[in-house]
Parts: structure tokens; sequence; C-alpha cells
């Protein structure tokens, strides 16, 4: 599973203050921990400032690659927002873009980002008509999306499909289970198209319920098993990780279960783990 | 999901020498224990006793009854001791008996005390010619057994059927994922038998490996959403008891997620959960 931390995102409390007083510790400070906790990406958003978004997000950007060496996860949906932190990113691994979709004018104004950069890219299976209503809906507006991204030369590889998870406690239809339409739909994609990627903002799941961490774990166990292979989640939550790895071993990812072992091994897995306590 | 707890097991550490010594109270309060968590049914198992199996059962079973007036999982190859057992079984709800097999020698014995009592009874897919070496192999004798067992008048809803899951460490094939091979069985056992019930020993998976509970917790996710409805477990572990809430949630088994809601509101959700001590 590749992990993008996505701890770095001024909607959460109080980090917009610390970017406008451009607090460079305090970003380095989260940068490396979830780095150290096994995020290979990190996404940087700074999507509530919206006059200074285009600054700041470079300004973040160099922060969190300086500290870290990470490759980014670079998250908005403003192409200029863009462009900025793709001209300040370093390193040999390519960025993702964060993201694309079906949308015509959204599309139209990322997609020449992604050729001229050649990174990766998260495309979200939402268009014109709107968000999809269930897994059939899902599937048609990824097909749509992937031959116009396959058509314009994006490779498969560097494309991460993602479902759109929607809260199931916004479902108001009985019959339909928002997670169920979520891992069909995962399958379906990894069926179609073997070499696509899987991304989903698994948390999105539990929106609205109490105690989400332990929705969030069991949604990404049912994921993995259905083909996610990258996540934008929090790595700070040990207990999450720890579910990855294990789900990991079981469905035949981890060869002779040598991750879970060596990480037990090395005490990283335990039976009552505290996440960091919410920055 | 119903859950059967499963820690009267004289095969468990101590508990060969409780029986011995008729330590009531100790049983009372496993018995006790294991309800008040959540287990609709309770287990009993004193295998190890085979000399004194028949009058150990029958004693059990009527202590655990006496203390929680919960139905009973009567677990025994010995249809002499599953007699004894179901003799002194009290209650409206129909006993389980745990388990036949297509073993001819062990069908034989079994079939008449399951049609002369009614009871539910955990079908494990395992024959003359020994255990089934993938999902196929698991189907090919599940619908072998199916067939005898209905045609024998037992309803497909008195059926527990058992995929047999094996431990992921002791597969040797890296193609051959234990675990992925048991989650395509439960899909096509309720595909093929929709009134069935599925049920199996889920902590079988992490036999051998360290740190065993997080792998118990992250397969009984993923069996639960293949079909599981019925799991043998310790329902002392508070983590996996909530991850099942959340996953009945997610797939729509829990209707507007009120189970879940209502156990978070009750303060049965919590981020550490530490399981009762071994006994």
């Amino acid at each position: 599973m590749l992990i993008i931390g996505e701890r770095i995102n001024t909607s959460r409390k109080g980090l917009d203050e610390k970017v406008a007083e451009r607090d460079e510790a305090f970003f380095r400070g989260l940068a490396r921990t979830q780095f150290e906790a096994g995020a290979a990406y990190l996404d940087v958003n700074c999507g509530t400032r919206i006059n200074t978004e285009i600054d700041d997000i470079a300004w973040l950007a160099q922060i969190v690659q300086d500290e870290t060496g990470a490759p980014l996860s670079i998250d908005t949906p403003n192409p200029a927002a863009a462009e900025s932190a793709l001209k300040v990113h370093k390193g040999e691994a390519r960025p993702i873009i964060n993201s694309i979709s079906g949308e015509t004018e959204r599309y139209n104004k990322m997609i020449g980002l992604l050729k001229e950069h050649g990174c990766g890219v998260i495309a979200l299976v939402l268009d014109d008509e709107g968000m999809p209503a269930n897994g059939a809906e899902r599937f048609a507006k990824a097909q749509k999306l992937m031959d116009r991204l396959l058509g314009d030369g994006v490779p498969q590889g560097s494309i991460y499909l993602d479902p759109l998870v929607q809260p199931i406690a916004s479902s108001i239809d009985p019959e339909l289970s928002y997670g169920r339409e979520v891992l069909w739909t995962l399958r379906k994609f990894k069926e179609t198209w073997p070499e696509l990627h899987c991304s989903a903002g698994v948390s999105n799941v539990s929106h609205g319920l109490p105690k989400r961490k332990i929705l969030n774990q069991a949604f990404m166990v049912m994921c993995l098993e259905a083909g996610l292979d990258t996540a934008i989640i929090d790595p700070n939550d040990g207990y999450l990780m720890q579910l990855i790895l294990a789900a990991e071993a079981i469905v035949g990812k981890d060869p002779m279960c040598a991750n879970y072992i060596g990480a037990a091994r090395e005490g990283k897995i335990e039976y009552w783990v505290k996440p960091e306590p919410a920055q």
C-alpha cells in the first residue's frame, strides 16, 4: 500500500494560521512525523487560503521536501497553484497531482500540466453531471475519464483512479450501502485496467459518525482486499498502519509474511496504539 | 454477526485441570464474561478429556446454561458426547452441533443426532480425501456435503458451512494466499446457497505468526464483507468486537448505522481496548 500522508492540510484545525505565520518548524515536524511513520508521499493542501494559495503551496512544498526528501501529492483544484508547487518539486520520484476529474473545465486546465511534467495523477470519477449515485455510475464515469486520459497519452500506471468514497451515514436508501458500492467499483477498476493504481480518501466513509477511526480502519481493510493500492490517510494512526500490514499478509501481498513478522520483531505491532494527538 | 464465544475449551491453558477439579465458579465466570461481551452462543469443548468427555461436557453444558441461558455450540467429534450435552440442553434456541464433515464415519455418526434433535450444525468442508488445497477444492467438497445434508432433510438455514481457515504462514506456494482462497469460497457459498449460514474459525489464519490478534481482526473484517455471518471467536477481544460493528455498518448490515451509533453513545467504542487476560 502506497501511503500518502494527509495531515498537511489547512482545512484541519489551526493549520491555516500556521501557514499565515510561516511556522516552518511546525510543518517540518508534521512532515517528519508522517514520513517516519511510513508515508511514502506527503500531501500538501492549502486550499483554504484562496488568495495566497499559489505562494503558500510552494512554500509548503519546499519545506516538506527539504525536511524529508519525500515526493509530494500536490493537492489543489487550481492549476496555477499546482504549477507553482511543481516548479519547486525536487527528487527523482515524480509528484502526484491531486486531482483531475471528468469535469470539463478542471480536466482541460490540468491535462496540460500533467503532460508537461509527466507526473502521476489522482483521477476522481466526477464529471459535469455531478457525483455518481452507485457503483455502476462510478464505473461509467470512470470509463469516460480513462478513455480521455489514455487518449491524451497519460499511461495507465500514472493514474490513481479514485472511486469517490461517500459517507455511509449520508445514504438515504437502506438498500444502497455506500461502502459496498465503492468495494464493487474498486474490483471492477482492477479487473478492467490491471496496471492502474486505485486510490481513495478512505476516511470519508465515516463522516458524520462518532468514533470515526474504527470505521476508517475496518473500511481500509476491505478496500485493500478489493484492490486499493494507494491511500491518503493519517499514517500516525498506528492501529490503522498495523491493520494494513496484517491485511497485506492475509491477501498475499506480503510474501512469506516477511514485512509483518519484521514489524512485529521490531516492536512495531502493538495491541494498544495511541494515535498522535490531532494537529 | 452471530458470535459464538470460544473460550470454554480444555485445549486452552489450565482449563483441563479446572474441569477435573469441577471448578464451577471459574466456568460460570468464563460463561458470563463472554455472554456479557456479546456472545449469542457459547462453545463448550472438553475434547482433551477423552476418557471422561461424555460426563464432562454435560457438566459444562449445565453450568454454562444455568449461568447465562445462552444456547450452546456443542463442540465435539464424538456423537456420544454430543448426545450427552444435547440431553441436558435447555431453552427455546436450538443448540448447534460443532461439527459434522464429509468424512464418512463422522457424517454417519452425527446425522442421526441432527435429525433427531433438529439442531443447527457447523459443517466442515473436509472429507475422506482430506483437507482442501484451494478455493475450488473447498467448493467441490462443499457441494458434495451440502447435497448430502439437504438430501438427508437438514434445511439450508440450519447449516453453518465452514470453509476451513488454514494458517497463512503454512502456505508454501507464493501464488496461493490461504486468506484469499477462503474469501473466494465464502462468496461462492453465499451465491450458491442464499439461506445458508457461513461460519469460520477466523483465528486459525494467524497460527504460527506473532501478534495474532491484529491478523485475526483484519481477517474478520474481510470475512464479514465476503459473507461470514457466524464466527467462533473471543468476544472479550473488545477491539475485534468493535471492528465487527464498524464492518457491519459499512457493508449495510446495520441500517442507519443504528447499532454502531448506539454502541458509541454507550461508551462501548473505544480507541484503546485491552482484551481480557487469557484464561
